[in-house]
């Protein structure tokens, strides 16, 4: 029987309503096992600029650093996205989160659901059976680099220490050790320097795991890749930018953005978000798919050691998916509200 | 009657065997028509590090800056992706081919084949009619940014210039005013300075094109948004890296990398090239698809103002397609070789 604190930031856009039907299904996970779960809500991104100013207040710092895990919706807001001479932004509260709690590895799995075949956008027989675990470096790299503007131009740095590498390539050959046993780096080794660090790096960590088969892609050839064979896929490795924008795509295998979920870790407290975003034009409709933020809290239940709880969930999940209880992207034809999918999942723990 | 001056770069892999057949269709139709092209071959990549030391002999460069145009096979060797302290790369004589003739725009065509829909990993009905145009900055961005190592990190630096982007926008809007008038940018404008710049830019030009509408994407946004609905888009306007790994991926779109074609081009001298790289694997096997190069020679006689005769050969491209003369990528059935497929082309034409 476990106590545990848990900070939930809700961010922005549907980010409050996906966080609400996630605190619904740990609750009910809570009360049929006996846990004790308590949850507190902070302030970030635009919401938190909006009451304060800044993106991530100090007080939501330091609950998050107070608290066994955190839960996070989602942040960002197209008034600032348009705006390029915004000086404050959402996204500066986000990455600073998760600088400072050390989140250096974001894990973010990818399967194909049996039952939603027919609604990716992939003819079935190429993703049936697709399971891959995408290990993307979270605190390094362009988004961290120094960045600014000179007369007439803008840069942007990106840089990686050995050590930046060595940490999360630990954790994806590890992950790799106890599942099909393969390891894809993704880099542009052909021409980014960093990227030949990233290879060399892999290559001395690799002799570490000779049971595991290590592959290099390009990221351009890996980007065709993930469509064309995604089951070619067990373990992905990859640095922060890379890792941001084959994890969107790869959503299509799933079927949805509104289905994954994703564990950030370090060395100090983890953090789970789902990974689609703000969604500013679903707020407050109903039509948010809450499955991925529910997702993240089974990761969170697995990371707090309670796989039998995580289990149940992942279950639930999947029973919803088999009775169409579903948000409107999965079920146009008798649609179920962010509400109703919270509830039928908290019903099934 | 023309009378052009042809360089060809052969390069490396299936670079030399895809070269052979455009060139074969070119011939074909300067004969029928009756101008003169000249064809002369010189060294860049691994073959030219391997014969003297350098990826870009001077020859090479000094031959493309006399040519009326450049015709690109594909260049890059396993033996230097995998030894990430090499010193010399093929890739760094494309890098600097593209520097020192200013080829800052290179611009990729994506269209759904009807009679290849079977074999693109989409849904028939996703792709079915897309058609876009992808502009991709060539010569600026982290490719050509500052590089390098310090004692325990490696930094790879990001910069454009708000000329750098001017002048690839203004071509991006005028094809989108003479196609379906919409635009494209995308960028990291959530993140990177860099792409705030992009955005800030075009938002200015986009005042000059009124009648073309312009949509802003985050880059992991796009990357599934080309695979969930790849009719949306017109022509798409991004920067060097973002450019690399989304016309790959949309490789996806068309059924193979092996048909995708490019023109880059600047204020000198224009290049055409397949997008696909040197696959070695398949060097000399007659399994390279040809069609890739031979539609970079269309694009070099619209280029030349042969709207005709490059509209013939992509006729006698669509031909093959119907007919199904095809390498085995496309028709592992009863396969033809890269040379009879550029046989039958030639003789379309
Ligand atoms: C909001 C944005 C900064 C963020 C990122 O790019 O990391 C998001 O796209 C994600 O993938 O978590
Ligand atoms: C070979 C490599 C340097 C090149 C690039 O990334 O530009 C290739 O992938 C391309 O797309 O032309």
């Amino acid at each position: 029987i476990l106590n545990k604190r848990i900070a939930v930031l809700p961010g922005d856009g549907i980010g409050p309503e996906v966080c609400h039907e996630a605190i619904r299904v740990l609750e009910a996970v809570a009360e049929r096992f006996g846990h004790k779960f308590e949850f507190e809500k902070y302030l970030m991104g635009a919401c938190a600029i909006d009451a304060t100013g800044n993106p991530l207040p100090d007080e939501t710092l330091d609950a998050c650093l107070e608290a066994d895990a955190i839960l996070l919706g989602a942040i960002g807001d197209p008034k600032y996205d348009n705006d390029p001479s915004a000086k404050v932004r959402p996204e500066q509260g986000l990455l600073r989160l998760r600088k400072s709690l050390g989140l250096f590895a974001n894990i973010r799995p990818v399967t194909a659901y049996e039952v939603l075949l027919e609604h990716s956008p992939l003819k079935n027989d190429r993703i049936a059976g697709a399971d891959m675990l995408i290990f993307r470096e979270l605190t390094g790299g362009v988004y961290f680099g120094e960045k600014g503007r000179t007369a007439d131009s803008a840069y942007d740095n990106c840089t990686y220490s050995r050590e930046e590498i060595e940490r999360i390539a630990q954790l994806a050959f590890q992950a790799a050790a106890t599942r099909r046993k393969k390891l894809t780096l993704v880099d542009k080794a052909n021409v980014l320097e960093t990227s030949r660090l990233w290879r060399e790096v892999v290559q001395g960590i690799a002799k570490g795991y000779p049971e595991v088969a290590v592959d290099y892609l390009f990221v351009d050839n890996a980007a065709m890749q993930l469509i064309l064979n995604p089951k070619q896929f067990d373990v992905i490795l990859t640095e922060n930018m890379f890792g941001d924008i084959l994890s969107d795509e790869a959503s299509v295998i799933a079927g949805s953005l509104g289905l994954l979920p994703s564990a950030s870790v370090g060395k100090l407290v983890s953090l789970f978000e789902p990974i689609h975003g703000s969604y500013p034009q679903a707020k407050g409709k109903g039509i948010a798919n809450p499955i991925a933020a529910i997702l993240s809290a089974a990761m969170m239940l697995e990371h707090f050691g309670l796989q039998e709880e995580a289990d149940l969930v992942k279950e639930a999940v999947q029973y919803a998916l088999e009775k169409k209880v579903l948000t409107p992207e999965l079920n146009s034809h008798s649609p179920y509200t962010t509400e109703q999918v919270g509830t039928f999942i908290s019903y099934c723990v």
